[in-house]
């Protein structure tokens, strides 16, 4: 065996870890019992020991340094993937990184509390320390370096803030403008009806097989939060059912069969491999945002999906026309909450909070005043006040859980899809005849062979621009959002 | 930190990575996507190879030698199966384990077909392989002692086959005696009528809670193979659906309850330590046949449950008063299949597949001579002929998979029911009373505080003889079978 082979070797057992990690937080969401929890904390904390053993075994830098740069380029990638995830962890004191695995196990409980009692001094005192233990995390990732970058590049290696702040500068004023325009036209209509569970759940399941999700590779389950969870030959999705907002159930489910089909798609031979996974949160929010937006919110599709609605729910839903279907999917309204909002208004939401947390890690803004600029920037941006801390500051459990740098891989995964977007729509001029007709699989296609194959072989912006053809920016999303709501709305 | 504390928290995380193995598997027989077949087995392979490293770990053997022998008899209690589960590991090459690991996977695959085809010769020369390498494994543990004695301490930890030997020379001549007496009498009435799945589920819920299934800390769903999985607040258990056969449903639920209450119902203390799960397995299958038999197929238990199947299936079960459908439930007929037996005839399959893997270990029966051995041995006890190798030696899957000297402790644990039961009739003068409103709590509550909840405290032997108040014998079986069978059939 060559160091390479024992390196991969020692790796794929790792992997092969990881997945079984993340089958048991599956689990966890939906059939474990309810009176288990504290038996499968312990459970959990257990395989965590393991898997952080294995990622800062010694043995793995002996390793690397036998293997130095194989010439191979997919060598080189798995190596460069185990070197990059083993100098992260070298780098993190084992103290801290426990100290800040009790610290947001502790923090989500007093964050989940205190959004129940719309109480945010009741939640500072938490995120004060969460802030300074992931602020001490960054300095020491960061090595001299930005330490908002060291901690984006968990969830975006490469990313850094700079860029995305330029990005997002350039996007910010578009969608305000867009925004105000579109609000001051007349509402959309909206459904009105029964919305069986089962009925939802069966259109669900179907439109994850239209959506080209292997359903022999996966399944979906019910859970009070939709997500995605596995890589290779076991990927699994959970959607959820609101009686009067069948949308929600719909457009969850193709949210995350996005996902989904990105790990489905990669290169079986890259399979309990570093390469065996999405390459970072903002691809793979491309692709999630990609097939439930531009193709699943499209008009092509609406009509399609108007005619199952019919099937499933009968003919009263609300309104009598595909036009009108359509319209009553891509509806703009105000709203707090990040997690409901629009396609329109999402990535303002999002860029509320990037420019927040990179001001709470640097230092410039305290948490004790985390909550009026909440509210102000809120108030600038959607023309109206926050009414509760629960549908402000509160309203997300990411920065309870230690996740600074991760919101703004969503607003740069939908930049990427506007980009991918962009190509399909020049590589398959056609696209809608298909997606009238229910059949995705010449965009499923093109983004499984443009970019979900290759998982992690290239860098995230690489692997954007191979597929996109040319450098991502953010003028494809804004262009596609301005055209298609003046249409809608009459602008 | 004592090396006692050492010891256990070390211990503590590999009894927590095996349940989250055990979970594994019932995610396997539940829930798994059929595409994930291969990518599973490589987790599998992973944990595994986690869990034998832990398990072999010398700093467990270091912190033996320190603690020495605790005075606390819960502590020692501990130390004991820890030391014992050690000095086995070791005793076993790392390749002799590694190459058992593999080959009962291949032999697997083997014998599924061979029982497919219906051909034990092609099955024979990858049994042949397994007898080999089981028996230089037994011969490693057994460190000069017996050989099959050995194999057999890994399901029933102290048991002898010598006395096994002893007790089932007892039991087998009046089984068979019964056996004959009874068939010579007119068939029973069986059931007619369709009984459609859902209602066989609804009712096996209602069973399992009728039975003291905590469903808060487990649950039930359907497989191919009934079985119980997990231990202390995370118990699950499965049963399986037969179109015209309600029966096999519904008493594989209350055999599975037995097993899953034993785990459920071991002092909360013990959680996650090698004390938190059943001591043996002729305890636990002495827990399940009690649950199954002499409280499930009781003529007060099943005076109430005909009621519940005629709420659940309407009045059309083919038996028409609760004598008959008592009749019903304890039908003695002939058969091939341990797994479809009756309450009187299981035992002589289980001897009849004792004595031969004895044989087979102690090389006094080749391999070769196996499926003559087992078809003459059928038809001495059964009084007919097996028609064919599925129904004979290729039936169960036992073998294929190494396991020599499990069978037993299906018989030793009906001889301990059989004891339980008599403790339990004198301690519990009015349990029939209960059984028939189909309140099952002084049975259950008896079996929880007089052995359930001591999990691996005491010695399997100990445990039975603690609760049954002497020491076990196949006496209190038979005379409750001889009963039983007599008043049914008019003997």
């Amino acid at each position: 065996m060559t160091a390479y082979d024992n390196l991969m070797a020692f790796q794929r057992d790792t992997e092969a870890l990881a997945q079984i990690a993340g089958r048991l937080s599956w689990d966890q969401e939906t059939m474990m019992p309810r009176g288990a929890a504290d038996q499968r904390s312990d459970e959990r904390a257990a395989m965590e020991a393991v898997l952080h053993q294995r990622r800062t075994d010694p043995r793995i830098g002996d390793w690397l340094a036998q293997v130095g740069q194989p010439e191979d380029p997919v060598a080189a990638a798995q190596v460069r993937h185990i070197r990059r995830s083993y100098e992260r962890a070298a780098r993190v004191p084992e103290k801290l990184a426990s100290d800040i695995a009790r610290l947001v196990s502790r923090a989500h409980v007093v964050w989940a509390e205190a959004r129940a009692d719309d109480d945010f001094a009741a939640f500072a005192p938490v995120l004060k320390e969460v802030v300074a233990l992931r602020r001490a995390e960054g300095e020491a990732l960061a090595d001299g370096g930005d330490t908002y970058d060291a901690l984006l590049d968990d969830y975006e290696p490469g990313a850094k803030a700079a860029d995305l702040v330029e990005m997002f500068g350039a996007l910010r004023p578009r969608l305000v403008a867009l925004r105000e325009a579109v609000l001051s036209k007349p509402p959309m209509p909206g459904l009105t009806g029964s919305f069986d569970e089962q009925g939802q759940m069966n259109l669900s399941r179907l439109l994850a097989k239209t959506f080209g999700y292997d359903m022999a590779r996966g399944r979906v389950d019910k859970a009070v939060h939709p997500f995605s969870s596995g890589s290779g030959d076991d990927v699994r999705i959970t959607t959820r059912t609101v009686p009067l907002e069948p949308f929600n159930c719909l457009y969850s489910t193709i949210h995350e069969v996005g996902h989904a089909s990105y790990e489905q798609n990669i290169d079986p031979a890259y399979r309990l491999t570093p390469l065996g996974g999405g390459v970072s949160m903002g691809v793979h929010e491309s692709q999630s945002r990609i097939f439930e937006n531009q193709l699943g919110r499209s008009r092509a599709f609406c009509g399609w999906l108007y005619g199952q609605m019919r099937d499933t729910f009968g003919p009263d839903i609300g309104v009598s026309t595909e036009e009108d279907f359509y319209r009553a999917v891509n509806r703009v309204q105000n709203g707090y909450i990040r997690t409901e909002a629009d396609e329109l208004q999402y990535n303002l939401h999002v860029l509320l909070r990037f420019d927040l947390e990179r001001a709470l890690i640097s230092g410039d803004l305290a948490v004790d005043d985390l909550e009026t600029a909440w509210n102000d920037r809120f108030e600038a941006d959607f023309g109206f006040a926050v009414d509760r801390p629960a549908h402000g500051v509160l309203q997300d459990v990411h920065w309870s859980a230690g996740l600074f740098g991760y919101f703004p891989t969503y607003s740069l995964g939908n930049v990427y899809a506007g980009c991918l977007y962009a190509a399909l729509r020049k590589a398959v001029p056609d696209l809608d005849e298909g997606l009238a007709r229910g059949d995705t699989s010449a965009a499923t296609g093109w983004l499984r062979e443009n970019l979900q194959r290759h998982g992690g072989l290239y860098s995230p912006r690489a692997v954007i621009e191979r597929a996109a053809g040319q450098a991502p920016s953010e003028g494809p999303l804004l262009d596609y959002l301005e055209e298609k709501f003046s249409g809608l709305y009459g602008l």
